[in-house]
């Protein structure tokens, strides 16, 4: 008991003394680029990265990265679903866990900045403490989740949500998804036992690039991300009817490609008709029989809405279903909805951690903005059983998903310094 | 001299004589049947049939034809192009000859009317000439037109329209155009030797089903068609910029699927804004990407306008453009048209037959309205050497080109008696 009081006290005042120190620390510029263009080794592609989800070169990627993070000094596993946890004990063994990271896989042909700046990002903030000798109240783990890009597979698995059916799926690297999670030494068969419960992690932070051009645009260094959209998608059919294009007069025919045209149209009045930031989107389309000389008898579209706000998602939906039946009416055609995929539901950031994050930025004088993440991220899974918090840096052009992807530098290590900070911040609580 | 005379004086008398005879001649309504049905067949489908242009089908259909023709004492010949020509001679061999006839080809899986109710009745008419006894002052021509349906190809090389290089198409039988006249007899080394000029055929009459609605609609027993449509199609390019459905504002894309969905509407309502029967139609569409979660970058579609009027189509098409360059504009898209075919010039049928076929249609007591044929016919094809007529008869709902393809007996019987009373009246002139 006086042993414990006494290690109490100790520790105590070594974080008094700490907190005026690590204010000051900063990242290492220099070192993460270096990482970034050795990463960017892994599957390199002209300008980009084809480090797909259970790849070679994912796999090679992980080694690589499982070598720094040994190198960091990290107790290094990897779980069930692949995923490489990175331990880093802290001074209170009763306080949870502090996670942090993001992913380093790619999309087929994509970039450079897309989740390897959050992961390195991570790694940089272990090494930061190891120089500076500083232990943390809580113990620190650095996640890289695997398969973020083939649909958030490994936070996924984390929570609880992968199902047999989906483990049978065929992924992009070619191979189904158990024996994926094979090649990079995961057990698909042992997933129930991995899943977290809630309470396992204090707390989530991910740094992750914007994909969007909100921040260049407004010239903004940071995004504080509110939430993580919710994404509901559509297969819309139109059924009319086919006929000759040249014998059938225009009051007589029942041509599903003009009111899907029509449709298209609504679907854009609707989403832009309400203030907000949801989105609608229709991104696919395909016509039967699909010949000039013929009126189209039937077209399937593939229709998304994304938002914030689960019940605003339904209700514009609402009401394109309610300019739909008007659409259907006057053309004599039917027209039906069904839902594809299953749906993902809006994840909201912890409004602590966004309060830390804006107190991060505001300390180290950076301009900022609150945002919300249209694209998905693990943070969205993860927000299931913790806490979470997302930074965002600007991404050149708004591109991602694409060689032309691109942060510069700067932002990159001002990301990694709000995220360093952040983390410190949640530690001092 | 004076034998000449004696002869011409007794034709003349017979003519006379024969006038009041043939105008109460009749078709055979059961022959007619009996023979589209043994017609069907070949290349025999549940409820039509397959024979396309130069397929086994069309051999054997056309072995069979080729053998009525030879009963009802034509001279048979087989064109370069593989057209059957049944030749009758007439009393007065300084005059052309007036022809008449279709196709006997039907599209993959098609009815058994399209073509074939033009061509029977053709062969009825000589039948029946036989049967009474009477030789028309013109010699007839029995024209049955090689693969009408693979784009009007036997009657576009009788006018020298047939390239070298459409010749090395492959046709829907499998063969390329060349091997397939081949099939059918005829010799693709030769066609320009087989050109007919202006003035060679003193008219040309065709029987066919209307392939649209209007005369069922309006209960009426025949159409007297003005002329064939001009086709014109255009391939239209909308370029946008592809990004990601989740992270692009509302106010930031350039989507060329809305882009191309407003212009699809636009066609209509400039098609539909204008006095007259045009048509326009947009039947074929592809996107690219072609995703849920991407902003489509580039749509293009197939557009087609169709009149009677070349001038007409062209000042839509002006129309259509000038929306296009607004919407292109509004969208951040650029939007660019190309004519991926040789366009089909309108065909007007010739006044003076017109006025033939109303008058054989008004002493037979049947209704009938002015129509124009928004399909092809090889007709229009003849029309650029000799002044063309075409008598329609109605399509039970409208269909054709399918199985579904009907046309009632007595309607078909109505239409091969304004056939006969046509031709009689063209040679009575």
């Amino acid at each position: 008991m006086k042993n414990t009081l006494l290690v109490y006290l100790l520790l105590a005042s070594s974080a008094a003394l700490a907190q005026p120190q690590t204010k000051s620390l900063t990242v290492n510029q220099q070192r993460i680029g270096t990482r970034l263009m050795e990463l960017a080794k892994f599957g390199a592609q002209p300008g980009g990265a084809s480090r797909v989800g259970y790849s070679k070169a994912d796999q090679e990627g992980r080694l690589y990265f499982i070598g720094l993070m040994k190198k960091a000094g990290l107790a290094v596993t990897v779980d069930y679903a692949g995923n490489i946890i990175g331990r880093r004990k802290g001074k209170n063994p009763a306080l949870k866990p502090i996670g942090f990271g993001s992913h380093i896989d790619t999309v087929p042909n994509g970039g450079n900045y897309d989740g390897t700046v959050g992961s390195i990002s991570g790694l940089e903030l272990i090494d930061i403490l190891n120089e500076n000798n500083i232990v943390t109240e809580h113990p620190l783990e650095l996640l890289i989740f695997a398969n973020e890009e083939g649909g958030t597979i490994g936070s996924g698995a984390m929570i609880g949500k992968v199902t047999p059916a989906a483990l049978k799926a065929v992924t992009q690297s070619g191979l189904t998804m158990a024996d994926g999670i094979r090649a990079i030494g995961g057990n698909p068969d042992s997933l129930p036992q991995m899943v977290r419960k809630k309470g396992d992690l204090a707390a989530f932070v991910e740094l992750h690039i914007e994909q969007g051009g909100i921040l260049e645009k407004e010239n903004l260094q940071i995004g504080v991300v509110e939430g993580i959209v919710g994404i509901e998608d559509w297969e819309v059919t139109i059924q009319g009817t086919p006929n000759h294009a040249g014998t059938t007069p225009m009051n007589n025919r029942h041509d599903a490609m003009l009111a899907a045209a029509k449709l298209i149209v609504a679907v854009n009045e609707v989403i832009t008709s309400h203030e907000g930031r949801q989105v609608g989107t229709v991104g696919k389309i395909a016509v039967e029989p699909g010949a000039y000389n013929v009126i189209p008898g039937k077209v399937v579209l593939g229709m998304e809405i994304r938002d914030l706000n689960y019940d605003k998602i339904w209700s514009l939906f609402r009401e394109v279903e309610g300019r739909a039946k008007e659409i259907a009416k006057v053309s004599g055609t039917t027209i039906s909805f069904r839902q594809p995929f299953t749906p993902v539901t809006p994840a909201l950031t912890a409004k602590p951690i966004q309060d830390k994050i804006i107190g991060a930025t505001k300390g180290l004088g950076f301009s900022y903005r609150m945002i919300q993440s249209g694209a998905g991220h693990d943070s969205q899974e993860i927000a299931r059983i913790a806490p979470v918090g997302m930074i965002f840096i600007p991404s050149v052009g708004g591109i991602s998903h694409s060689p032309k992807e691109f942060s510069k530098p700067i932002d990159i290590a001002n990301g990694a310094n709000v995220l360093l900070q952040t983390v410190l911040a949640l530690d001092r609580e």
